[in-house]
């Protein structure tokens, strides 16, 4: 397969409601980058998390393997620091080979899931 | 009409939720790819669907005849295989024609319907 | 102000549910394409609606002022045809001036609102 | 951390429901620009709002600080003339430094949570 993607993408909306109507993993209030690697090579991944008043926190490190998608959670992110609930944030991805970013958030502040996703800013 | 589109195509988001509020095909959760073959010649697109912790599964091959939509439903997939619901995905598209690729969810796990697009990430 | 835009739009998601949960014009189910015209003439815009099974339809007309934005309900559309109900479709939008194409759909099938929205598909 | 961004951006989508079934205000009815800068420089962001039927209103002036988002919610502002409710508008970005600019909008008319996102339309 021909590689795809870019090496840098940002994430300028950002925020991990505090409240879900509901508990299981799958309906829990959460935002998402979803990382596709279609390469042959492990993609190591530097993510920076940007705020309105405050310094950027990062690196967060993750890596997606070799022809694997990761399904990344920023609430699950705890190194070097967990991600504030209730609070407005942006994401910036380095890469060092070529990946693709989405970024989905679910929400279920009321009794109903609301959903958002938009194929993130890409450049090389 | 001037030619318009992309031969190649990533959705790095996907997931089937495997629960509906509803039977009738327009309201099950479904995850959906979106192709429109503008030109005046066949499309094959061969989709490779990626997961999170096994190899890719594929290819999927569809044909877009000149001129018209496919609203594919990842849902229907069957061969090679389904696609597992409840699960994180992505999905690559390789056309032999320039085609346009929109990911779209509905999701009514609960009650209500949500809802999400956004124009693929694409390349020449 | 620097012109901005691309003259060849393309959404590839399309579906207007019948259905609605209400019957003010804000809140029934509807297709949007969103079409801003920065500059200083008239965008004379051609939209081409394609199908699943039969030939693409149009061409529907509609012009965009000198720095307007007209957010186009192909619920509205008329001439040459209205656009079908519950049907999967996809559009083409030429422009003789550059102008930007954001995809919005509202569906209030159910008692709650859904909302979707991304930027087209660009080519100069 | 490599530069990344563009210094012109349009979203084409805008409407802000002057009804919201909740007064908090993480939950009432709104439509956002959400800006990274993540460069080194201040970004001074000059931003025009237009509409269908009358000549655009701006400029609306702010600032991102270096390393900082800013989730700008069209609500809010004021000068030279605040953003009217149930009418639809586009809006573009100019931006001195090159920036990242997402729209999101939350719609509360009704007593659940509807959300749509999409990274905006972008140039050099």
């Amino acid at each position: 397969m021909q590689a795809i993607g870019r090496k840098h993408w940002a994430i300028a909306e950002g925020y991990i409601p505090s409240e879900s109507s509901f508990s299981d993993r799958a309906l829990i209030s959460h935002e998402t980058a979803c990382i596709l690697n279609v390469g042959d090579d492990v993609a190591h991944v530097v993510i920076t998390v940007f705020f309105a008043d405050r310094e950027p926190v990062g690196p967060y490190r993750v890596t997606v393997a070799p022809r694997r998608t990761l399904h990344l959670r920023f609430n699950d992110l705890k190194d070097p620091a967990p991600v504030p609930r209730d609070t407005d944030f942006s994401s910036v991805f380095e890469a060092d080979v070529p990946i693709i970013v989405q970024h989905t958030r679910l929400d279920s502040r009321r009794a109903e899931v609301a959903l958002m996703s938009t194929t993130a800013y890409a450049e090389a």
